[in-house]
């Protein structure tokens, strides 16, 4: 039962207490949003860290201290992980995944070409706010295992997705050269016991009864 | 490191061998797709199970069968999963989930009113498509944990967004009533090791080099 055990024990930690995280740690939490699976496998997003420091004091600045909702865990974290999707499929992003994994298998490197060329067609009949949408869908899935992943190794992140998305893309220098866009964002650290008011709150979620219908 | 072993495990499986996963272990797999996160903890998704046997074949005749890609894990698993997420927020769907969250934390019932009321305005302040994709989006992350939550219980599971939703949500009953719609589904049971032309590919990803960029 320890995947649910480390369920019940995460919660969206609003604040933590300024703790680092062993660099064995995060890279086994970024190992594991590496791992994900994606469509295609296509993996079309991207991580950015940035370490408690001035850089992140100026992102917090910058990119969080306006929106509407307390983000207190952004100037008490270890780490601020950004995940970043692309905006459009192209070709080339088609190509390059699906060529290195028949080099990985042992196949020839154009193994995968008439399958590539088919699957690009498949993704480009979709409007450009699909594609966007997509990729950025792959990014949850790659984030939600991340953050179990966090948990198993008792470090403590949040979930975040409100946060100055434009002023974001600029900060991490993406803006202009690639077609990444950042879409999540998770603080990693410790939970501060004594002053965080969401610590001991119990977590709710929608009844089982109401979650799930089975079809007989 | 038993996570990442996990994920390690796990692979994209294309045909499974027609055992039945145990009630237990699909039951853990559902929890852990319930006591995931969701943007401001709203949960706007549901999950259908369909076991093998005639309703599930009629499934993959109807809904699956005339995809471009190949399916064969439909006619060979134990249960499909299949994630629908709300199309648009509501005032009730909000504040549901949220007055629910107070009762249980034991608050009075109408704590949060005032948030509830700045949270409606918020999310009805985004066009209709982008709260269609934000609750989906949550279904993604929801998915991702159920996938690792199979994995941790040596059960096969497949990610799947290639089916027809509109033939599916007939299926479910979900196309007029309500505002559900299916955006995932998922395969479960045991893979067949000597049939399955996945089973012994390697897995390839993008390597961390290229996948992570740390802002210094």
């Amino acid at each position: 039962m320890a995947l649910l055990e480390d369920l019940k024990w995460r919660y969206a930690t609003k604040k933590m207490n300024g703790k680092i995280v062993q660099q064995e740690k995060l890279d086994y939490i970024v190992e594991a949003a590496r791992l994900a699976p994606s469509s295609f496998g296509l993996q079309q997003y991207r991580i950015f860290i940035i370490k408690q420091g001035k850089k992140l004091e100026q992102i917090n600045e910058l990119v969080f201290k306006n929106f509407p909702f307390n983000q207190s865990q952004i100037s008490t974290c270890s780490h601020l992980l950004v995940w970043a999707a692309f905006s459009k499929y192209t070709f080339d992003r088609i190509q390059t995944p699906l060529r290195q994994t028949s080099i990985e298998r042992g196949q020839p490197e154009n193994y995968s070409d008439e399958y590539i060329k088919r699957l690009y067609v498949h993704l480009e009949s979709f409007d450009k706010n699909w594609q966007e949408n997509h990729c950025a869908k792959q990014a949850y899935l790659s984030f939600g295992i991340a953050l179990l992943a966090a948990a198993e190794q008792k470090v403590d992140a949040t979930p975040m997705e409100g946060f100055d998305k434009t002023k974001m893309d600029e900060f991490l220098g993406i803006s202009n050269q690639s077609e990444l866009k950042s879409v999540l964002a998770m603080p990693i650290g410790y939970r501060d016991e004594d002053n965080d008011w969401l610590v001991n709150l119990k977590k709710w979620r929608v009844p089982k009864s109401e979650f799930v219908t089975e079809i007989i």
